[in-house]
């Protein structure tokens, strides 16, 4: 007998060590890393399925847009989505994802994943999967742990109690990032598997387990679900006891002190991309060692990753040796190839010192669509807007700027004070100063248009929204 | 006494070897590589000064308004301006301002320099000048040595005849670029000096010289003189006999043969800024030899040069040892130090591989001014457009596109069909396709518009001039 697993896919975090790919304002996984789609949309299809619930999400709430945008992309129905007022790591995140589906279900087979790494193999996952199942209904957590080929001391270790079978074994207990030595020793013993970070449980097991080892964290996030509000369909989680939870992982509130754990081997590829040279490790590579990517060029290198995101962009090395080298128009990034695992401090570094690029993304998603910004200068800014279609902007006004639009790809229909408008390919529009105004596209294909902006003051924050299909008013996201 | 000195600034030249600061399009003399201004602006500025008369320049057609327009903005009066139908070394393009400035007296003292060097301290140039100026009157050729620092296998060396005064010595022989093994020799004697490619003659002594060594080129350069027609100012040379020329250096046509060189040392500062790796010599460094300039950061690198050209793009360095890297947005390149030299080979093969950025700069210049793409997609692409004061674009029309302008800063006139009106900041006009129509800008200061072009096809030649201030119709440049 097959059971229904429901999915929860943890979606909220924000790491930098893939910058400039990814930033604050659009993290790893939301990003075309590997494979095709984003890893978030990866994780999401892989788990669509027979046999499988519509997932539950966990993310902050400056990506909800992102994630429901992503999702109709592939065609994912997703099920709650729950949004963080602030990162709490992996232990409440978990926590509030479970308690949502033991509201339904208190025996319910919970799948909780990553959304920023990759497993290629989408039905091996699966088959996993499965055959973990036996031991979570049996009141087991499990774990999933992946074979190692290399002495690897950027993961933790899953240590099984006696031989593996096809189910797994049970746990006997987690090692933490090891060193150089131990992690050869554990590497050589053929005994100990990484630790995927991916879990199975019924979800009052999980909840029972918050009981006994993290009570506080169990509280807290049960109080941030019942002043939870809906919101459009996203479910905010109570800002007061969420900011009081505990900012802990789920292994380190709750799993290595449960003495109920499983571990079942997943013998698939897998990889966290927990950074630059994990990347480079699953692109192809010529005789040499070295992968293009984009419009990156090599000329007699080395052991090099080259990297061009910008869709006009050139990128030419020469003569270079181990070097990983990312791309884009607005940042590069050139590091020595063993080197990359410590570009979290840079990026702090260029946070503290004020530059954008640290957190900014050059592309900004919004629930309609997303805009870039082309060009500015002293009293202008050139954005190009693409609007989803049946999407409208908000109805809104600008003290500060007037706007002149053009309309390149699509129709867009155009209000403005109480006349509306459909305005065609090369059709320009003039929204005055403080006039109210509204953007939709009434087509069944992206609209696309230019808007050039004048005026003193350019900010984001000029906005008085008047009416929103979002709820963005009076306060809110821009645009 | 003092007698007048006629410069003469060769700026035809489009090395790759800045690539890709300097390109076909926007090559290394016109870019600001060190220094203020570009090397030409600083080469001009050099000699505007009591005791020259104002330069003969020798360009490229393509160059023609970017030599006009960098002088204005320096306020450097130019002399003739002589353009070549096609490049032809220095021999040819020496011989042609030597004649130009023999017409009207050929005994007139002539300062030939390149336009792509660096010398920072000009007076001293100047006095170095002034000092090898009797023996230039009393008919030697004058080539100026500098005193080597390093044994440089990149340049060609002069051995004077006996010892330097400070008027200088007979030239006994050229050494042609050496290999590791002589330079240092060369460097240990300290009786041998740097071929700064810089010469002093009388017109007529430089044209007897031709009429003894290179005859044949004397014929052709006199031929493409005679046939030359005036142009808006400038002198364009005959292209039958011109394209007949040998292409040839004047050291290899003449210099090696002629039998009355002089050499006078100039002891200041002089690069030829021949690669990466020269210009990284001239820029200040840190304590660990590296070089950051624009927004470039670097973390634990040595012996490095960054540079952003970009003026929002960030560069970030991390762990590099002996690598130059240089970011544009629309190009990057990443270097070991030590290949800088062999950029030549590689942007030839891009150009053969089809890669725009070998040749194109993002940044075309034209005579009212200049414009950049700012994004382009199917059926349509956004420029920046920045006309000069008092500029127009010629009258024309396009058959395969509309276009529509915003104007940012400054009024234009705009002139569609017989209609004549002015936009004002924030203002836009629409332009159908076909319809013939006209730019200007009766300002004072630059007027910079945003301009949408929408059509099937939108190349450059898309175009149909009715009417030019530049004399570009009906074939010539775009717009």
């Amino acid at each position: 007998m097959t059971t229904t697993i429901t999915p929860v896919i943890l979606c909220g975090g924000a790491g930098t060590r893939l910058w400039p790919l990814s930033r604050r304002d659009h993290p790893k996984q939301f990003a075309a890393i590997v494979g095709q789609g984003s890893l978030f949309q990866q994780a999401a299809l892989r788990l669509a399925q027979p046999g499988f619930a519509p997932p539950v999400l966990v993310t902050n709430a400056d990506f909800r847009f992102t994630v429901t945008q992503q999702l109709a992309e592939v065609g994912v129905d997703p099920g709650p989505v729950l949004l963080e007022p602030e990162g709490r790591n992996t232990a409440a995140a978990l926590l509030a994802a479970t308690i949502a589906v033991a509201a339904a279900d208190p025996d319910a087979l919970v799948l909780a994943v990553p959304s920023d790494h990759r497993i290629a193999d989408d039905a091996a996952f699966r088959a996993s999967v499965r055959r973990a199942e036996p031991a979570a209904r049996a009141g087991r957590i499990v774990t999933f742990g992946i074979r190692p080929d290399r002495p690897e001391t950027g993961f933790g270790y899953l240590h099984p109690d006696g031989p593996l079978t096809a189910r797994g074994a049970p746990l006997r207990r987690f090692v933490e990032k090891p060193a150089r030595a131990e992690a050869e020793a554990m590497l050589a013993s053929g005994v100990f598997l990484w630790n995927a970070g991916i879990l199975l449980f019924r979800a009052r097991v999980m909840v029972e387990a918050f009981r006994r080892h993290a009570p506080h964290i169990l509280d807290r996030v049960k109080a941030a679900m019942a002043t939870a509000r809906a919101d459009l369909g996203f479910l905010r989680l109570g800002e007061a006891p969420w900011r009081d939870c505990e900012d802990v992982s789920v292994d380190y509130a709750v799993l290595e002190k449960a003495g109920n754990l499983w571990v079942t081997a997943h013998d698939g590829d897998w990889s966290d991309l927990g950074g630059w040279d994990a990347v480079r490790r699953l692109s192809p590579a010529d005789g040499r060692g070295v992968t293009t990517e984009g419009g990156a060029h090599a000329f007699d290198c080395r052991d090099t990753y080259l990297r061009v995101e910008g869709s006009d962009q050139r990128l030419v090395a020469l003569g270079l040796d181990n070097v990983v080298a990312v791309a884009m128009p607005d940042a590069v990034l050139i590091a020595s190839r063993d080197r990359t695992g410590e570009l979290g401090p840079i990026v702090a570094k260029l946070r503290a010192d004020g530059v954008a690029q640290a957190d900014s993304f050059p592309r900004e998603r919004r629930p309609w669509g997303y805009f870039e910004t082309l060009t500015q200068g002293e009293g202008f800014r050139v954005k190009r807007i693409v609007v989803d279609p049946g999407a409208s902007l908000s109805l809104q006004s600008h003290v500060h700027r007037a706007e002149n639009w053009v309309v390149v790809t699509g129709t867009a229909r155009v209000t403005i004070g109480t006349e509306e408008r459909l305005v065609e390919q090369n059709g320009s529009v003039f929204i005055p100063q403080g006039a109210r105004h509204r953007l939709s596209n009434p087509g069944e294909r992206p609209m696309e248009l230019i808007e050039v902006q004048t005026g003193s003051y350019l900010g984001e924050d000029d906005i008085i929204r008047y009416a929103d299909d979002y709820a963005r008013c009076p306060a809110g996201l821009t645009a």
